[in-house]
């Protein structure tokens, strides 16, 4: 095991003037108060990025990500040049493996003070090779929003990805107590969402389809590369509102994400589903070896 | 304003044999890496426990509380005796004020790591004396979630007090962005929940009423002393299931806990809503001097 990196940023958002912008700070040593918002409240995002062989993967995108979670918690604009940097700093700080991961944390900082907590933390991934290659058995459990929530209720924060996540690690020990590994969120009106930490795939006959953004997901990143990588293997991919019933007819699941990449799902809900190995396996050579 | 007192509680749980059990940190200095799952995912639970001229309140409902937010999220059942000793210990370490509160806060824990994190914090409280008298301008806002979620979904954790609160401050942010200061949650299919950080008390004729608990709200400590109260003035109180429309039909509305204490409604949805002093000037008395 290496060591990991963490560097603590000091001008996270456009417009902090802080010098140096960031500096390497022990990874073992304490960070956060217990007044920081993101503590108290988990009031704060993130984005976990990739970095295989040396490779960080799809930066821009979820630098982006992080800006649009940002403007959806009415948090202060992230300075994407700093985050960049900071983010190559931390890698390159670390020692040098196979599979490793960067996460970006920003949060709105300590009560009753208008300055976030902002650092990135490098270490290496833990090993999702059985789950890339064998797959995974998922179970389906209620998000508990209708599909609309995004239009309706912006304030549930739907479409952001936020430090509380503790629904979505309970979904988790629910999915382990049914036997299975992940889940497969759906909305109370009965449409498929995500996974708690990736973004699902859905093949229907030769389309490859992914719910629509706007239903409440987060726009996937690794999902984005594989439209990509599927687009010129000829596959017909779409953004479509996919209701529960679509899993008994799609021939093949996956859920993506930016470290363990495509899984493929071999069972949803006890129910066994047939893995494409072959094309799981070119998919996740092409998420393995890109870096946007 | 004094100096905040901060205790780390290292044998939160039932059978951590840790000793001693607790220690008196540097309040300034952080105390929580970035690996914390509070930190990364929001995965802990609370308490906020009013001191009012040195009477801690309520302090064994709190503990009672926060047992069943750790039962809820699969957490270690927290030590009662050590909770309420570090408590009193952190009171006492504490500068003397009228109006104090202490957070006692118990998290996953690091990551890869099955060891809690634990502490009591001890602060002055804000100055809720305008909000106590002159009464607060409120919105409603759906919470998304029907009112059956704590029985169909119970990985949704609704009816625990979790560290996963940023929807509660989008919503506050939200009711700032419409001109107020605090929020009524709703259902998605038009029930009255509770506030973001409180109980809702709705006064029928000559009733006093407060949404059931198994209807996805937290069982308020402060509610519990009103009910008590109220039942002693005379009042009936009851717990049931309220349509948004009840706020039409209501006299007086109001929002309990544990350190605003109760904060009459003037206004929800920009509609006047009558504020009887008299009542809440007794009834916030009453919750003042309470021991439990």
């Amino acid at each position: 095991m290496s060591t990991p990196v963490l560097l603590a940023i000091h001008a996270p958002a456009v417009g902090d003037t802080s010098a140096p912008a960031f500096t390497q700070v022990s990874a073992d040593a304490p960070l956060l108060r217990v007044t920081d918002r993101a503590v108290t409240r988990g009031d704060g995002i993130f984005e976990s990025v990739g970095v295989m062989d040396g490779r960080m993967q799809a930066l821009d995108a979820h630098l982006a990500r992080l800006a649009r979670s940002a403007r959806i918690l009415d948090l202060p604009a992230p300075d994407a040049d700093v985050w960049a940097r900071a983010t190559r700093a931390a890698v390159a700080a670390h020692e040098p493996a196979p599979e490793r991961f960067a996460k970006l944390i920003m949060t709105r900082g300590p009560e009753h003070e208008d300055r976030p907590t902002a650092w990135v933390y490098v270490d290496d991934m833990e090993d999702y090779t059985a789950q890339r290659s064998e797959g995974i058995a998922v179970v389906t459990l209620s998000r508990g929003y209708p599909r609309d929530v995004v239009q309706t209720s912006p304030w549930l924060l739907q479409g952001a990805k936020t430090l509380s996540y503790a629904v979505h690690m309970a979904m988790l020990r629910e999915a382990e107590r049914r036997g299975a590994e992940d889940v497969i969120m759906t909305t109370s009106d009965g449409y498929l969402l995500e996974g708690p930490t990736s973004t699902l795939l859905v093949r229907l006959g030769d389309r490859l389809v992914t719910p629509r953004t706007d239903e409440g997901i987060l726009a996937g990143t690794t999902q984005a590369s594989a439209f990509s990588f599927l687009r010129d293997e000829g596959y017909d991919v779409a953004y479509e509102s996919l209701p529960v019933e679509a899993l008994s007819h799609s021939t093949g699941l996956w859920l993506l994400s930016s470290l363990r990449l495509a899984a493929p799902v071999r069972a949803v809900d006890r129910r066994p589903v047939a893995v494409d190995h072959a094309l799981t396996d070119r998919l996740n050579d092409h998420l393995a070896a890109r870096t946007q």
